[in-house]
């Protein structure tokens, strides 16, 4: 079993709140990440897939094709664009790197076969970033 | 004399869009840099300053001086802030990494004493940075 | 089950010594690590905590709190400090990067709730670096 | 048990080509990296090992021993070579990023006593990386 | 005047290499650079240009001009290609960094208008780089 | 003309200290890098020669030599060393970046004909650098 991982930026603007919550509870909760018209990021977001490896190719994945499944499925959807307002990936949830990762695994887990997602990595900038790894993870 | 540089980060949206154009013009100029709700970065800023090297301190600019101005002048109008709307910073100029290299030196230039403001940079991404000298330099 | 990892930085010096061995079998083990006015490096910390996403904040851990238990437990302890002379932290054990993993642990564990402490990463330099993952991992 | 970690860079050429393929073929399975006089990168190593912390000395494995080994094992052999031309360490097989993945855990699978090899992860640049865990990793 | 610069990078094998001398000279001179068989490196291509900023786009150059200018006269050239191979960029010179340097300036002095080309920088590793400022640098 | 720049880094301690203060007033002054049994950083130094590319060679300087004197002057005196105690280097003078530059400046300044010294930077932390032209420099 090899992994094999592939990275790509992406340059968004978000804001955390929660709707039910006040623009003051808001603001106790997430701090200056509420201010209402957003901040951004560029986020680096890392994929890697496991797999067996190819013997003619020697390759897990094409990494050409990982990059083209990561183009459209994630970057196309959220480069120079607004989290909460432009994209349908996270369905009304609060836009954390959590989330986000969630929302990313959901769109690859089915467009890198043979090979298996087996972890999505977004850093919001270089000193935080989540990982997940599933929903069958412990 | 001797160059003395300082980075610090801001995350922040931004968009660019000129008033004076239609939605059209502005996306065949700037192209998903205009999108109208915004993308953001974490920009990066490199302040260097320059001077006589204090025989006592050895220093050009305590760096803790050097620091707090950054953060009074610039980090604390623009980080987790929306460039075009939050700050003053920009007049309403454009909020290209040039326009905001300029306006972070006119913020600065008379703070970094007895040192000399020497270079404003701002990258916007690790693939984009704007260098500004002041206004006399060629 | 979702990961969330935040990166801090402080600055030390050290001395890789044992007591019981002459200077001489001390160099031997630990080479030019070992000399007596000793060394330092820009350590990198990695902690990973891990948990369930809270729907309502979209969080694992609410990042400002990470960074604050950080900030108390370890940076004020060792930040601008000498590792084996300056703090409690390391009881008198030789200061390598995986002892510092350990002492780390040991100070994070009961401050990252509800979420769960799962690694600790100690970059002594960019080359090198050691992990813990609890007295319970394998 | 703690993990530690030693990073190495290389600069080598290599080729993606299946001889059983024509060079058209191989051109359609991978595109450029097939072109028939090479390409390179400055490729990082990461070798992680795991073992108990020796009270003594405070380390899992000395890291001037590790960095001997990966020195003699591995840099001596690839490093300002071509990788299918100059090295026996692939076997004939595809100069992927997972095969060397795979080539360097053999050479260095003996050599980290009484530490156990447990990752071995190249980057074949700053976007791509493959990482092996043994032949019996899941 | 604004200087703005733009990143990109290329991975290709080259071989330092005087044909004038013997081999033995040439490794006398050149190190493991000079073996036969070639070596490589992910080259980091840094692209400076300066003009006055433009006040409609607060621009000095559209960097989406700036890129698909450095694409067609630099990456396209030599992008997964040997450098004393495949390119006429070099024209039969030592394909050391210094003169990629020169032979990229050369490539695109007359593109980048109305801006004008400041600095072409080439990193062959992270450890070493070569700049170039034109003819008429001192 | 061209430039030609080369990195290294070593690990070293230091202290920041007026022996001419006490130790409050060096407190004051230095803050936390003052404190008696000092600190360190991974230092990062850059050297920058600039001279005429040898048409024969395509080099500025052998980079090979440029290496073995920044190892034989700087690294060899300061690696794993603390700046204050153990090297000649400094004179006595605070051991701020700033100084640092300036004597490495001395050390290397004759010893890399016949190309030119150029530029000193010294890195304390990522965060920090200082650049040093020479005594002639403005």
């Amino acid at each position: 079993m090899l992994y094999v991982t592939r990275r790509a930026e992406f340059s968004a603007a978000h804001r955390l709140f929660c709707p039910e919550l006040s623009d003051e509870e808001n603001h106790d909760l997430f701090g200056p990440c509420s201010h209402p018209s957003g901040h951004g990021h560029n986020y680096v977001l890392e994929v890697t897939v496991k797999g067996e490896v190819d013997p003619a190719t020697g390759m897990v994945i094409n990494l050409r094709d990982l990059k083209q499944v990561m183009q459209e499925e994630v970057l196309d959807q959220v480069d120079h664009r607004h989290l909460d307002i432009d994209t349908g990936l996270l369905d009304g949830k609060v836009s954390t790197a959590e989330n986000l990762t969630v929302a990313i695994w959901r769109r690859l887990q089915n467009r890198v076969g043979p090979a298996l997602l087996h972890r999505v990595r977004v850093y919001e900038t270089a000193r935080n970033f989540a990982d997940y790894y599933g929903p069958e993870s412990r």
